[in-house]
């Protein structure tokens, strides 16, 4: 917890006044826009898109304040977590289920600041399963041209349902153990019909900020 | 009209006792289905699966054999229509709103037949504007992303507001005018965030069966 805070609080720093700000979902993500909310009222002007329903709640109850999307048309900064980082700062994201926002937000940002602690970096992508978000239409055909690629998918449940996704899908986590390749991965996945869009996060982010329970944190930068 | 019905009856003409059989979407595929229906009446023995709401009705309607996509693992044969067809057999499909779907077919299809009248034949892609399947969710930033690919992406509408696909999702009618590597294309608007699908079929197509008013069929296969 102590590590996600410190990674986050430090991504939080390079925030400028005027900037518009993309914020992401979930454990990591929630330092960050308690962190924002905390320069917000210390007098920071900055203005916000959530990248999901419950970021944009807590954002709201914490004062920062938020614009639609129609009113923007890029992000100056978008900070979020990830599943797995790799050296090359590829990552794994999805866990969460909100990767298909995660990632617009992402390709309209200027800058992704990704936070992470430790325990998410990775010699090599693929130990954590990967989040492919699909069509609910002939799920299992498209499952079939998921699986020729090499792995295993999973449809991922909910109380012996599938999950339902922010925007109607459904998740296959997909077991690869290890992905040699991301960028291809990355083209091949999005080029089956049906598969809507994939966890991998391929020469997106600007910086990894990585924290140690010690309370010192890292910087990677491309 | 005629020349649509004579493609259509050509390619119905391959269809063999025991085939799955993939239904496609359109004033063209309405034929094919016509003709299949008759030759189900002569005892044809198939099984189909159905593009559209629209397709599974008329199939219904006209006694051909359905079955749910979950008992189907491949589609020995999908005939469907196309908007543009080019001398490589690559196409462009969606102008009626059902491309998803009707991709997902074909991806799943042993054998993909396309029937066109004559005047849907091109020297290159992109007069017809390009059908791109995007998410509601923050549509702007996609259009942009769409945009920059050197495009007027226009959102199709219906009564005033967003024309809705099967699928819950938006359509941008993107204007190239010249598809110069409908190969490349295809990839590049894949890779963006918050595109689903989109309407250019490339190496998909075995076969496109062209008829014309005088009443002969031109066969191209690849």
């Amino acid at each position: 917890m102590h590590a996600k805070k410190i990674a986050a609080e430090k991504a939080v720093e390079w925030i400028q006044d005027g900037m518009t700000v993309g914020l992401g979902t979930g454990s990591t993500a929630y330092w960050a826009i308690q962190s924002i909310a905390a320069r917000v009222k210390d007098g920071l002007s900055i203005r916000a898109v959530a990248s999901s329903t419950s970021s944009e709640d807590l954002a709201r109850e914490l004062g920062i304040p938020l614009v639609p999307f129609a009113d923007v048309e890029t992000i100056d900064m978008t900070i979020d977590g990830a599943d797995e980082v790799d050296d090359q700062l590829s990552l794994i994201k999805g866990g969460g289920g909100a990767l298909l926002r995660e990632k617009i937000l992402a390709a309209s940002s200027r800058r992704l600041i990704i936070i992470v602690d430790a325990s998410k970096r990775v010699k090599q992508l693929g130990r954590f399963p990967l989040p492919v978000e699909i069509v609910p239409f002939a799920a299992n055909l498209t499952l079939a041209q998921i699986k020729a690629l090499g792995c295993l998918p999973e449809l991922r449940l909910k109380d012996g349902q599938p999950f339902v996704t922010d925007n109607g899908n459904w998740i296959a986590d997909c077991r690869f153990r290890t992905i040699e390749e991301p960028g291809s991965l990355e083209t091949q996945l999005n080029l089956i019909p049906g598969v809507v869009e994939n966890g991998l996060f391929v020469h997106r982010a600007s910086s990894v900020i990585v924290g140690y329970e010690d309370g010192t944190v890292q910087t990677f930068t491309r």
